[in-house]
């Protein structure tokens, strides 16, 4: 079975019912599409790679079932070399277009996790969820989908659960149930890639309780479904990519929001519905793999920031080496997320159903570090970029080519001698761009919030043990308790 | 003397000769010019502020050459008091605009800073700068007049002083002497506030040497003179100032590419010309002030983050107790560079001239301190104010109350229960403004770069002397000299 | 009248009663005894650098009440310019000591903080502390005496205040009252100095209530006073004290805990009594002061930091400026505390009784800044130097020079070819001594902690002001409220 | 065949040749002297851990050469697994000791990349060095040994390879070759637990040259050989190992400086010399996986602050929650270098000799982590704690106990209602030992120097390969070289 081509998934995109709206314009073809076309791009390269020879072997895999070469992002994870390539994929991908392809990445995870969760669920409650998650597995490994993962509802009032919402569809539920599916409402927001994608897989985005039944739902759904109507999100800098001119890189990203009006789910696409008990497990998996495997993503991205750093300095008339300890500390910081996931991978283990999943203690201190040192990078690269990069602070590619003004915008802008005054403001873009505008991906709040990862930390961290040692090393015999009143 | 008003501003640039330029277009009134607008009425607020009774102490004083009343940004700064008026000015400006306003703070530090240098050559040689340099300070004082600073030079290959690169214009120069002036030519770029201003002050960019005389030369012209072309600079999100809504504010900043080609300056407004040896005092005396103040504009602008993450926390349903201790972690880092800064005019000197001069080893502490705990501020923020805040991730003013898609989106971006979808959104987009977008000053460049600051605490750190102190402490009799073979 | 001579000094010492012990010993004579003479070895040198003439500047100054030349550590601080000098003392002292030499500082402050409160004590109930004060004043004066200050009480259990304490005399207060004077109980813990001192200046630990006035006072006592026993802390390395050889510096530090078992304090001593009103002023005044200050003692102990490394590279047989990054990283934290306590003074006022007091948020934020930059200068200077010296992993003085073993472990020391292994040796000693020993002092809570001064910053920090500028400049026109089940 | 047990192995060192000297004493039973028997203990807990069912997993394992049971410690690491067995092992003795024990990890580590080492030089020179290697590990397996690695030479100047040296014995070298073994002068030192210590393994200290083959050796000896004098280094507060009290914990570490005097080594225990080529891989090898591997140490003694951090609260009288922050913060910390060692070791690979090897820029990368995070995670500790603890600031066990004075302090340090003084005091002790004292690994140097890692993570990052994706991406098609004349 041969491999899905660039061309054939822009076909395929092109053909979808126009459903994605942005700047208040519905969109008729993704592909083409200013605000959408970059993100289509970036994950097209995705397929040109399968087929370039030093990246085939981090963009396909064997399919588990078929035995047939597929896209690693279509795969089952059994191991922690299958996951390490998630990793590597991630990484390569972020290097190759400067940001994130949530497409390949979200739906991938979801659908793993879920087979785990599927396992455990059949297995207590007599369904075969698992059997149709395998259906459609088979179906997205043959066709190479490109699926967007949906988890974020948009949530309401951040100090209310989803049941005392006073506006129910906050997070997404189910409205209806049919003979031969279920109805659905609500939106998810934030959603990477969308714009991108096949389909999109739907799953819970909280640990829901026993009257929130109606929340606890997975499934997937084709982009341009009936009733899902998508809005993206404006972002800094994106307003760029309605113009010509390189104020802004051919590759990006675009985050949408998904309005479910009553959106019809087929049967053999739900994968689990009303098992609210393994909704807060599902969480505690998706969130183990995916803040450990994002620490390629920032990684990734901070390659390109070292690159770019370096363009700069070239631009500038300045060595590489004039920052090589800044340079070293960047690529510190990258190597940090990258191994600090791969460990957490590494200290994971294979769940009984034949998936991996990480370890959750570790996965989440990632997310920690996930959340802080990509900013630290960025400052560095704009230290050595100078104002021009740091803000982005020079004139726009009109003024650029402008008859009024170009020549002079252009004899300034030069500095190094072997370099053109283009090729330093495509640089100083990039930085600008990577640091400071639509190519920022969201490392705070991505994958979740840092405040929420460190809350597993503090679950996971077997503080009463700690305080054990501690005091069997200080000679402490007796015991040493909390204090009364204060508990 | 009644105070300028802000009619009377208003109507002062609007009258001015058009020569600024930005997106291919020459903007035809800056104070009504989408690009423009923002910046005309952050200074604008300057104007309202000198009325406010509870402001009009931080934005006015006492000329101490007539003592009439005159905006504070007209003054000479004769003593400690009068500098930290100078940072308490900054800071209620920010706190106001949210932004930069640069023509109320580098042409007035550029005078402030000339008078004692043409004090120094007037003694020197003869010369009688210092008394063209009144004559243009009673003007300025008279007029209210809103003056920006250019100071940085196009300065092409970094690694080459201005007399040797290959093209002679990269750093602005003199290119003829005329009986009654002098004519100018080169570029001065990320010069803020310029179009909001009445005046541009030109300084040296750099300490020139002896074949640099051309180079070195100071003055000052109207905004508009002949031969001067403006080109404004884009940055992060800019272009949403070109669009209806909310997405971006109404303060702003501009930070303009000027290109003098051939112009002339008259011999009174000309306050250094060849006078090479005293360039790098210049710098030395401009930076030291400059980067002590510039503590109170990120603290400023820190105050804004805070204001803007406690609404955004009640916008999304928390209470500001949440967060306390982040907020609080911010504050501290605003008072860092406020204090470091005050400190740093506190350990400073009046000059005999009769300006103060802040201490440049304090200064230089300071501006490290600025081109990195913002960068921290920022990130706290944006953990507090989730995802929404982080990359302003959610759609556009124009997909808010587009009638295909504003029902949905409002409905989705409600969140907490007593503040509206429109109140979230807008505070959302002050997050992304202020922290990765338009609303972003240069705090690691602007107003020279960390590097530069390292310099000048490498020199002036009595290196030697405390590895006196640590000999004798320790003991040390002997001498401990370099090895040899590595001087 | 001449200033009092380290020949005086020290023979008031050694004539004291003996009330201080250590290891379980009591000590005879200060002067003499290992464990006191470093520290008293510190004081003294403030006695030499009086007299010296480059330094007498810093060390002395002009009686506000007789015109007299006097200690500046016995004076009153009226300006900023008298505080800057405070602070210049203490950067000094910590040079040429290498650590803290608390019987110049913390008397010193509490004397002054009190002119301010006495002052505003006796115009409200009409009582004549300040009078009593001033007397005392001038006998210090004449005396040259060194004061330790004592503030910190044992305090018991931190969750309950002192009145609620199930030991009374946790916290120091008041047990009897006679007509002459008072008679006090209690502990007074860490007290920097006292082994080198004439006398205590004794303080309230904390704001007091209603029901705390026989713990709201203030007071001044010998240091061998009758009833008063001191037992010195040991701390880390300090054995080495009662060693010969190198392992350990000259000078040195003593943090004592003075245990009052009813001690006698007339009444022309005592300058509070009762008045609890004022403790919590008085905290505020004194911390605003100290903790302004403290950025000097820090700067002065990196400074000496930075000379060790700079001895410790050239021992190992590399030049400086091999390490000429590090070295300016760690005087940017040197200067970052010194500037930002220059500027918390320069934006303080004088207090109607003529004292400067600083400003309070500025102060707390720069015991922040002391609470965390210099364990980023230790470890930087550890970093610089080796494991030699991290840890001062290598043999003992002893070892040096056994005739078992000292040949080897000097042939094997001996690294830089200009350079002995006693001179390397040393070096090592001091930088452990000052990074990981003895000659640490308590940046963390010395001054109180962190946490309390973030306490501080977030109670004077305008935070709704804050949010009201965001709310104006994103446009806000709506209130923005607390959630209100939050409240 | 049964493990050793505690008794065997005190009994074998009780027996061992007195060679080993502090304070300039010969130190003749390490058992029992005040100076070693706090390491023996240490090292003895882990003969006490692999008879402890829920720790015998983590302490031993099975031999790959005889399918017997054995100390892990004793074990080839053929497997991803092995090697994080490696790491929790070193995280379970850190918890239980509070610092490390060197005597059960660094010949470990020798010993594992001799195996690959061997292999490499076997196949290349036709020697059998691999094939004494297993005789002796053989021996090791059988006989449960405790063997320190001794790597880190005097080194000399820092400026000069070992050939240039003035003193040849710098670096320690093979002097003479015999028949029958060789004989090796020099001196290694900081050698961490070779007083607990059956033999020691002996390794290149550096890549070493052509014309330094001889010092280019590897081997192994027992402690007590002929010629081997050991002086062990003093620390901070190690004095107070001679004391009795509690001011120091029963556990503890050594770092021995061991001069090689004429030392013969029987060539059956040879497993490298004059292979001057395999010495820079040695070195690649040893760090990549002990740098891997020392994230578990920190991530050991930091999950003992965190206890010692709760004890000291309650022994405050404060509930844990109140530093819930922060404790988790230290957690972080924690699993930061465990995790990122995990991933180092989890992106390595199998050697071809069949032992695993981590990879070298993740792992240097882990190095960095290692110098860093560990000072932050002790300042949160000493934060916490409050002054008692951060510079252990309170009277000595002496005084503690003393007629005089030990009724007064111990009522004073009491605090906490439900904790005794002693508890508090222990726990103090703790907190001082683990961040200011005896108990501190050398975690910045320890290993190698975070600097030497930095140049790894330099060498092994494709710097140039990232500025072609950064190119590609901003869209430059022309090349941007370095600047000519910089070169």
């Amino acid at each position: 079975m041969a491999l899905r081509t660039r061309e054939q998934y822009l076909a395929t995109l092109s053909a979808m019912r126009p459903n994605i709206h942005k700047f208040g314009e519905l969109i008729r073809d993704v592909t083409t599409h200013p605000a959408t076309r970059r993100v289509v791009e970036s994950h097209a390269r995705a397929f040109d790679a399968a087929s370039d020879p030093r990246l085939a072997e981090i963009y396909t895999t064997v399919s588990s079932f078929t035995g047939e070469r597929i896209f690693r992002f279509n795969s089952l994870m059994a191991s922690l070399s299958d996951t390490i390539g998630n990793m590597k994929l991630k990484r390569a991908s972020y290097r190759r277009t400067g940001t994130c392809s949530g497409g390949t990445c979200v739906g991938w995870n979801a659908a793993n996790v879920l087979w785990a969760i599927t396992h455990e669920v059949d297995k207590e409650y007599g369904t075969s969820y698992q059997e149709r998650l395998k259906a459609w597995l088979l179906h997205a490994e043959a066709n190479g989908l490109v699926v967007a993962g949906a988890l974020t509802d948009a949530k309401g009032d951040r100090s209310l659960k989803a049941s005392q919402q006073p506006d129910p569809d906050c997070n997404l539920r189910v409205v209806e149930v049919k003979k031969d599916g279920i109805v659905v409402r609500g939106a998810k927001v934030m959603i990477a890639g969308a714009a991108a994608s096949d389909e999109i897989f739907v799953v819970p985005g909280t640990a829901y309780g026993r009257d929130e039944k109606y929340y606890s739902v997975a499934f997937v759904v084709p982009r341009d479904v009936e009733g899902l109507t998508i809005v993206e999100a404006r972002r800094a800098s994106d307003g760029r990519e309605l113009e010509e001119g390189f104020d802004i890189p051919e590759t990006g990203i675009t985050q949408g929001y998904l309005f479910f009006e009553n959106v019809f789910v087929p049967n053999e696409r739900v994968f689990l519905f009303g098992e609210y008990q393994y909704t807060g497990k599902f969480i505690q998996y998706f969130t183990a793999n995916y803040r450990a495997c994002i620490g390629a993503c920032v990684a990734g991205q901070g390659d390109v920031m070292i690159g770019a750093a370096m363009l700069m300095a070239r631009a500038n008339g300045l060595p590489v080496k004039t920052f090589q300890n800044k340079l070293v500390e960047m690529a510190v910081n990258n190597e940090a997320t990258y191994s600090a996931g791969a460990g957490a991978l590494a200290l994971g283990r294979q769940h009984p159903a034949g998936v991996w999943v990480a370890d959750s203690l570790a996965a989440h201190t990632n997310k920690v570090l996930v959340a802080t040192l990509p900013y630290q990078t960025k400052r560095i690269c704009q230290d050595i970029c100078g104002g021009i990069a740091e803000t982005g602070c020079f004139p726009s590619h009109k003024d650029f080519t402008s008859p009024a003004t170009g020549r002079l915008v252009r004899k300034y802008l030069k500095a190094g001698q072997k370099v053109s005054a283009e090729a330093r403001a495509r640089a100083a873009r990039l930085v600008e761009w990577l640091t400071l505008g639509a190519g920022v991906p969201g490392t705070m709040h991505g994958g979740g919030s840092p405040d929420g990862a460190k809350l597993v930390v503090r679950m996971e961290t077997a503080f009463e043990e700690y305080a054990g040692y501690a005091a069997q090393i200080a000679g402490i015999a007796e015991p040493v308790p909390e204090p009364e009143r204060n508990k």
